[in-house]
Formats: structure tokens, C-alpha cells, sequence
């Protein structure tokens, strides 16, 4: 039995958290009641903010509550260099390696019949546009090693033959089956150096 | 370098909870971003209300939205019988246990004469007024095991001598030095179980 319904409220809630069950939650609910009902408060207000303020960038339609995101924005990146990623993760993955200086182009997903999600849906025109526009020399396909990865990296390879653009595969130092935002950065690092020309 | 100004303050404003590291708090901002933002805005209300609302039992001083908390106010609670724990965690885990019936104090702390925490503090005086207001015929100590818990404990059953109430101890099932609300459901029942009588 439980002495406060707002707690239990708030127990529950804080589950929808990845990785956070029963016996974490309470011990998190406790420990901002007892000690940090500041910092309970501070989160509240930038979840709201953030949940209901960030959408997508113009450019690369990464994660921002700006139009254009900062990376795109930067004068300091090679902007005739764009890696292919699924998600806005990969992007955070691969800047922490510190090794790259190119731009990114997010699916947010990958290619996946069954699931209703075409070319259309990851947005394949709008990079195949930005490659022509902004003269991209090559193009990095960094989406997962897993089946619908590969899959959707040979798709978008296969539809920028025709721009004359170097299409490259990030190497297999990456582990197969994997998700990319959980390798370590030294291993993503080297799969970003030791990437190859993918041959059609 | 990051995409996003707010994402980052997300990611940073998550480490105020217990166990998360700069690693998770930044998968818990991009999950939340990427698949449930619904639940993110339901934890951020869940939250400020929790940490705005909710206050201390009149009675047990255990945290509660009400004036008086659901367990003091349950009909099916014993209240001859009173544990004094020092928090509202320490509540939970033995509820969690299903074994006991009785009552709560919760000192909300322990003594600690170097912090300036006295007996004033950790609610000695309500307590002796509770026993005697309510007739408890048993007050069993379910401080920590730790040397402060020891001697708070101590220190109350002494003040509890005169009057004429039985004062108990949970067993050292407990882990020496181990705190309350990290011990397993089947040690913490069994300790309950095996108290003792504090000999003065
Ligand atoms: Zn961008
Ligand atoms: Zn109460």
C-alpha cells in the first residue's frame, strides 16, 4: 500500500524512461523529493520545452528547435562531405568520435515495407536535391549493419549513381546485428576512417 | 559539438536523477524525442506537481499531497503498533514486503550532532506525544544498521522508557552498514519478524 497516490503517479511515470523499472523509479522519485525538488523542478520545465519545441532541421532533418540546426550552420564543416545516418543519435555517436568534419543527412528510420515506410518517408529526394544543390563530392553511408540498414544504404546508393558523387560504406568495424549509438567511439572512429567505395 | 541548445540542456537537466550517467541521460533525451514525446510531457507535469504538492503527513511525517497520508488514514492499519524508520523510502521497502500491519514515524533523517540535527529535528518529541495519545503498545526501531541509525534508535528507546511502552530492534538480518531501502523484500520481512526487545 502505498501512503501517496501523487508519488505513485510520478513512480509510474518516470518508467517511461528507457531503462528504468520499478525499483529505479521509486528510488528516483524519493531521492527528488528528499534532495533535489530544484533540480525535479528544472527537468519538468526543459521536458516541456523540449517535448513540445524541437522538430526538425530544414537541411539535414536532425533533432532542433532552431530551423536550420547548428551543424548545418557551422562554417567550420566540409559541406561537400555528408554522412547518412538513421537516426539523430548516430549524429551525437559519430561527433563524439571527434574524426569527422562533414556534414549529416538523417533518415529517421530506414527503408521498411512491411512498416509503410518507402523512399518517401526517410526522405531519399530531399538528399538526392541537397547532393546536387550543394555539390556534394561524396556521400558516407552510415546507417546500421543490420539487414534494413544495409538494405537501405544499397537503395540510396544505387539512386545517386547517376550524380556522379563517390558513395562510401562506413567499415565493418562496426559489429553486424548492431545498433550504431551503442558502439564506443574508437570503434565508430575507425569504421568512419577504413569506410569503402561501395561498388554497384 | 551538439545540433541542438535544448537538447543538450535536456540531456544535462536528466543527470539530476539518481544513476544517470552523461552516456543514458543523452539516450533518454533522444527516446523520449524520437518515440515518446506524449510521455515526456506527461512525466514533466507528473513531476512539477509532485515536487510543488507534495508535503508531510500530519501524523507520521511521511511525504504525502494530503494532510493526513493514506496509511494513517487506513481503518485496516494497526495503531498499537508503530515503526519508526528514517525515511519515507524506508516505508516503502517495508511495504513492499506485505508483512507488517502497524503504523509509520518517519524521523526523516538520523542524529547527526555535527549537521546540527538533533532530537528536535528528527521529530523525537511528536513521537513520545504519539505513543502516549494513542496508546502504541510496541514501538519497533527500524532505523539503519549504520552507527547512526544504532544510535538513533538507542536514544529514542530511552526516551521511550518512562513510558511504559515495549520497544523493539529488527533483527540484524539487516546487512551491517547497508541502507534500508536497498535490502531485499524476503531479508527485510525476516528481520521484521525477528525483532527484539531493546534491553536498556
Ligand atoms: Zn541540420
Ligand atoms: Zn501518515
Amino acid at each position: 500500500m502505498s501512503f501517496s497516490p501523487l508519488i505513485e503517479q510520478l513512480i509510474s511515470a518516470l518508467r517511461c524512461l528507457p531503462g528504468v523499472g520499478p525499483k529505479s523509479a521509486q528510488r528516483m522519485a524519493m531521492q527528488l523529493l528528499e534532495r533535489d525538488r530544484e533540480g525535479g523542478r528544472h527537468l519538468s520545465e526543459v521536458l516541456k520545452l523540449a517535448m513540445d519545441g524541437v522538430g526538425r532541421c530544414q537541411k539535414c532533418r536532425t533533432f532542433t528547435e532552431q530551423e536550420i540546426c547548428n551543424l548545418c550552420d557551422s562554417p567550420r564543416r566540409d559541406e561537400k562531405l555528408l554522412c547518412v545516418v538513421e537516426t539523430p543519435s548516430d549524429v551525437l555517436a559519430i561527433e563524439q568520435t571527434g574524426g569527422y568534419s562533414g556534414l549529416y543527412f538523417v533518415l529517421m528510420g530506414h527503408l521498411s515495407p512491411i512498416d509503410g515506410i518507402g523512399p518517401e518517408e526517410i526522405g531519399v529526394d530531399e538528399l538526392l536535391r541537397r547532393v546536387d544543390e550543394a555539390g556534394v563530392k561524396e556521400v558516407i553511408m552510415a546507417t546500421n549493419p543490420t539487414v534494413e540498414g544495409e538494405a537501405t544504404a544499397f537503395y540510396i546508393s544505387e539512386q545517386l549513381q547517376s550524380q556522379g558523387v563517390l558513395v562510401s560504406r562506413i567499415a565493418h568495424g562496426v559489429p553486424l546485428g548492431g545498433e550504431l549509438e551503442y558502439v564506443d567511439g574508437g570503434t565508430l572512429a575507425h569504421a568512419m576512417a577504413g569506410r569503402k567505395q561501395i561498388d554497384l
